[in-house]
């Protein structure tokens, strides 16, 4: 049996020519136009995973992009993990900052510069070729399965219904997910948390028509003025929200647990200049990765209403509108959060205006217990990889998918992530060191190993 | 000598033409295609001023449009009227609207359909043919000036600078406007008051970009939010503005002049059916028409940030805009009212943004001492044409204008509007009824008589 560094060393031109294939494929999924590269996509996985070992692979239909997914049963007694990944990528505009262009990956400095290079083809193809090694070089000490869907920068709108379809196929001890990053390539970590979301509009609706702020200015209830209202009163000088029930079902961190995630470094300094700005602000008693990490927010993400051109219009609008979301942690459920809000909101409205609240969007938070074996594996195979703990990342975003795993298939995920802040994700010269890429493909087999020992 | 009642019978329709002449040249102030315009509307009334018995009449130039003016002296001890009116109209949008086309008057029901039929074409004609009236049958008891602006519907840039220049040509005792309404034909009124203005727009500024407001939530200051609850800290549950120092030379009212001014007809039902809401809001202790006439306020005219498209986009925005203004009353200065806020609203903003308020706007409020001899003239001009007193009303608008009179000449000015609200001034299908037009010019000799035995 070859090593995974030995095998990677004399694999390197392959592997890294079957990954730019893959990146070829301008696979962009908010784009109709290139549904049929969707397709070539979920083709050239399914060869990928044959080609690695695979008993069978599979395109499957869904009502919108296909899903690739392929499996390797080495004995049903022995545990199962279940890869997801994606094939679709963001957009590439705007084309004129792209020092290459998107699809034609060019390595740069040590880094793969394309779209996708990161997000998530060079994440989940690491474990295509993790998969190979194994299976080539008979270390494989788990079951294995792949689901490669095409809709994940879209919000996974048919993925959920497709896991419910194929519970069976599916089942497995944990879902291993490449599609995070780590703190730096000297700071591993982890990512255990993920914030879940509800997303409202709000219409305030005050005289049927812009008014002569003159003529009626003193008298008639301002939508903008009683909006701003409404807005500030929903949270306290604390940076508290002030919604009824909101922190009721909040899930508290361990002290044991907030100890840990405070060993993630952090500058404040460096945070603030990144950001241009002389201080932070948020909820009194957190830290800045505690507010962000695991704790609830309430953001207004737009504003709008009245006159907003040059110069000086005196009017008394007829409607104003906000977006609003919060962030929500685990066991908060987005539906109940986004009633209490609409409640809230449209109770404490004065009479002199009419108020609608309705909801855009919602997701659960997810959390990933670092007391599961699999976090253990994960945590052990980085130790052996980068030589240091990993430490524990709630992060702030939101992966919706990952709470409907839970919810659907009934199994926890481990975001075992690799790529970096400075890859530029979602942006222009978006790219994945070498070195990160391959750090994951070495790290990969040591969490099988580790999972099938703890399991 | 013959009545002016006979006179108007006589000459009806003489009058009428001369009054579509004028009608007819598009003198519209906003469009620079329209300066030709401005120079005939201009000659025409040079040529109106002569021919109603003006010792002389010019047409001034002005850094902007020309000023037409015109002065019989009888007798340098009697006291002198100085007329103002404007002969700039506003733009004619949207065209479909308009029954017929808004430079060619027509007569229906009554009424003169027009742009300026009445805003100020129709109103300031009124005092050319009063004064005619007076001239041709003997009977003219005051000297005599007018003063015809071409740039009040922008505004008048250039009027304030050259009254200064004019200064010893405009000496009078008295400056006579029409170019404000009464409540009805039956309900007659004066303005005694217009409201000042202040208008600023601010601007705060969090992060030095868009923040994803998964990552960034919880600890970043959102520049919505802030603007949010600075907005709402500007006033507060009784509808008082907090600024320090805001009410500080608000001229309280007397109880007779409230009581005169309740008054005028107010009917509470209709004035919301009419805007469709459930409840007025304004500040405690005052009534409707106090809250728009003698009390100052706080509007935001305009509010925007962040994202305002469809669905939902999760940001933490980097800034957020407001236009913000407050009309205000007799003897605030609104040079003074605009440092106010602007200190203070800089002042109680957080740290964590930054925030930049600038002065886009202002003008002095004005208003009529309503035992000042004019005024007692003008109410008794009405006794006798609509057998009523008439009702004073602070209006909530602004005229600048007329603050700027009397700081530059030192002349009060009374504010005899014969327009009617149904007069859709501003708007598609204005119109002057042809009743209003004639008691104008009715009650315009009335006052000249009585004012010249009360000074």
């Amino acid at each position: 049996m070859i090593s995974i560094e030995q095998y990677l060393e004399e694999n390197k031109e392959r592997i890294l020519n079957e990954l730019f294939g893959l990146i070829r494929i301008p696979s962009i999924s908010s784009i109709s136009l290139h549904k049929p590269d969707m397709y070539r996509a979920a083709e050239y996985w399914k060869e990928l995973m044959l080609k690695a070992g695979a008993d069978k692979a599979e395109v499957f239909e869904t009502a919108g992009n296909p899903v690739a997914y392929g499996e390797k049963i080495i004995d049903p007694s022995k545990p199962t993990v279940l890869i997801y990944g994606h094939m679709d990528v963001m957009p590439v505009e705007p084309l004129n900052l792209w020092k290459t262009p998107p699809f034609e990956p060019e390595i740069r400095d040590g880094k793969i510069f394309a779209r996708g290079a990161d997000d998530d083809k060079g994440q989940s193809f690491m474990h295509a070729k993790a998969f190979e090694y194994m299976v080539q070089n008979n270390c494989l000490p788990c079951n294995v399965k792949f689901m490669i869907e095409g809709e994940e920068e879209i919000g996974s709108p048919n993925l959920g219904k497709w896991c419910e379809e194929n519970k069976e196929m599916l089942k497995a001890d944990v879902i291993l997910v490449s599609d995070t990053g780590m703190i730096a390539p000297d700071v591993p970590s982890i990512t255990t948390g993920l914030r879940g979301l509800a997303y409202w509009q709000v219409e305030v609706t005050g005289p049927n028509r812009d008014l002569h702020s003159g003529i009626f200015g003193g008298a008639v209830a301002n939508p903008i003025n009683v909006l701003a209202k409404l807005i500030a009163r929903m949270t306290d000088d604390e940076g508290r929200i002030t919604i009824p029930g909101f922190y009721d079902d909040v899930a508290e961190v361990s002290a044991t647990e907030r100890e840990l995630l405070g060993r993630a470094p952090f500058n404040v300094d460096n945070y603030k200049d990144a950001l241009d700005i002389e201080e932070l602000d948020g909820e009194s008693g957190y830290s800045t990765n505690e507010r962000t990490g695991i704790r609830p927010t309430f953001d207004v993400c737009g504003i709008w209403g009245g006159y907003m051109g040059e110069g000086a219009k005196t009017i008394i609008p007829s409607k104003a509108f906000a977006k609003i979301s919060s962030r929500l942690v685990p066991n908060q459920n987005h539906e109940k959060i986004a009633d209490l809000f609409k409640a809230h909101f449209e109770s404490v409205a004065p009479k002199s205006v009419k108020v609608e609240v309705t909801s855009l969007h919602g997701g659960q938070a997810y959390v990933c217990p670092i007391d599961l074996p699999a976090y253990k594996a994960a945590e052990k195979a980085y130790i052996d990889t980068f030589g240091k703990q990993p430490v524990p990342v709630r992060s702030g975003g939101s992966i919706p998918i990952i709470s409907t795993f839970e919810q659907v298939l009934g199994i926890k995920s481990v975001l075992m992530g690799f790529g970096l802040e400075s890859d530029a994700i979602h942006s222009p010269n978006e790219n994945y060191p070498l070195e990160q890429f391959f750090n994951g493909i070495k790290t990969i087999p040591k969490f099988y190993r580790y999972f099938a020992e703890l399991s």
